[in-house]
């Protein structure tokens, strides 16, 4: 089974997730200042969700790279991982509209944290099916980025309730820790091409 | 004639319904629970039909694997199979803002069933255009999972008039026994595999 | 300078294009009989333009199977082809929504008419880069199909004002001439194999 | 790295952008001339954008042939570019509603210039991963279409609250220069091919 059409699905259905969600910046009807103004928090949330669909999708790209094998577990995996992601545009849109309240505060990191999650489970699932040794499994032997967004997500989502600015700040300080890509695949990889030519 | 270029607009199209299927979720104006609860039963029909998408994209891509030639006929079964697909958007928005009354139910279920019969055109079609021995006629010598989604796609069409949760229970029902993905074609492509390396 | 990327960018396209018009079909309020009536001359003409969008893609693949080499001209066609196919969800909308009214229909006419043309260019800026003898030049040395669609639409769009529904059978005129798929290519390709085996 | 997959998903996201951008043209509920009149504008617009997409994927197409590396800047800075480029439906929708009033004019120069300077930062994240002396270096080496454009979006921004058909104009200039695709890459590859065949 080859990764090749996976890869295509999973760019497809990003490309159209991190492109509908201006369809959640409604177009105002006035010309003036005062007409936009209210577009603009759902402009900063639209900033923040292009960045984390940017960083899935290059985070994906760069783990693909290492990967040799997928089965029907990888596949359902990366599905579950769309399904999260594809609620983006929803989120955005209702954080956005209503200003940083509470709620739409906490569904949103429920979502980020759901899609962090998600992306566990398509790791596990190559790793069922790549050796000990092999570039994949080494990168995640240690996993401190992962593990340090999922406990930011966490509380985020716990505060959310109480102090919606303060979980908003942990959405940031996660989208900012990943925005430099996984450079352990470009140094594992190079570091295997060596070892071969040995 | 490749097939390439066949799977890259299914993956396009499939890609683009399982996503835009979220902007019928329509963004509340509140950001209170009482403002999010009509969408809940949206929230529930959209994970429906992305999982019923996500199987087909999956069996789609599975059998395909096994695909050696298309022509035209395989072509324009697969713009028939997109076809129904691309109505799921629709009658899951219709389904899911009304609360699962009868007459959006049984539409649900003339969708499915129509997208069902598409899947075994397509099959028709290719089966055509290949041996007998091949590995996609072998693997569909016995279709149990394909005719017991049919049978239980035309019983939840009968009965969603009358009583729709129980209509609502047979998609559910089909889409548990589709959501392993086919493990014909893996099976029979290493058997195949193995007796051409003898 | 090669092909792949530009026959990609139109699938993506027209993937696209495809999938969004469905979003014109507005899911109705109520779940009875009479709120979905208003639905059904839309859904009707989802069912022509999809079909048209269909006949696109299949001739394009078909097409561009004979292809060797593109050029600056040739991907500029191809974009104005692109516009013009994108204004059907809009036509599509406006004919459905308005029971086949004068006006719409003769948009949706020039709309059609508009990316006949448009193909037609894209075939010439094809020619001008492929020899006398090649597959694609003998294919287009007669163009009946082409040119009879072409008249179709210019005799719909001068009765579009005064008979609209003569207009409409006009479309699905067309729509049938093409559903069969542009076998002139095939029967070429395999002329053309059989010759260099000789 | 490879570039396959970067170039999938640019093509990907300009797909649906291109595409959506028609949603923006609301379909009027009459069918009279009266009620399409007020969709020229936003059609005029829509146009422009088109142009404004095609180019931008016709230049990335050419630049991207000759492109032999790309890494993580590379990627970033394509998201960047395609963050502009997202934004356009959204300006497109708002300068054409309101009849090319000051403030939607200014918006959607910015938005170009947007876009022009992340192209730009794009150009310079593969300069300094390429040679000196390969074709995309040579390529940029002067830059005259590219400056140009940017003083003329600079111009138009400064205008465009006091005189909007001015800077409307200058769009339109812009638009003008660029629809020839870029010719400098097509004559360079063809000279390297030459050189290397010496």
């Amino acid at each position: 089974m080859t990764k090749g059409r996976l890869e295509a699905f999973c760019d497809g259905v990003m490309a159209v997730i991190i492109t509908i969600m201006v369809l959640e910046m409604k177009v105002p009807h006035g010309a003036s200042l005062e007409a936009i103004a209210p577009v603009l928090p759902v402009f900063l949330t639209y900033i923040l969700s292009f960045v984390f669909v940017g960083i899935y999708w290059s985070n994906h790209h760069h783990m693909f790279h290492a990967v040799h094998h997928v089965d029907g577990a990888v596949l359902w995996a990366n599905l579950h991982l769309l399904f999260w992601l594809s609620l983006v545009p929803f989120v955005t849109g209702w954080m956005g509209e209503n200003h940083f309240q509470p709620l739409p505060v906490l569904a949103y990191g429920v979502v980020l944290l759901g899609a962090a999650l998600a992306y566990d489970l398509v790791v596990r699932s190559l790793l069922r099916v790549h050796d000990r040794d092999s570039v994949i499994a080494r990168a995640y032997r240690r996993d401190v980025k992962g593990n340090a967004s999922v406990a930011i997500y966490v509380g985020s989502v716990l505060v959310a309730w109480f102090v919606p600015w303060l979980a908003c700040l942990g959405y940031v300080a996660v989208a900012l820790i990943w925005i430099v890509p996984d450079r352990r695949f470009e140094r594992l990889l190079k570091e295997n091409a060596e070892a071969t030519h040995v």
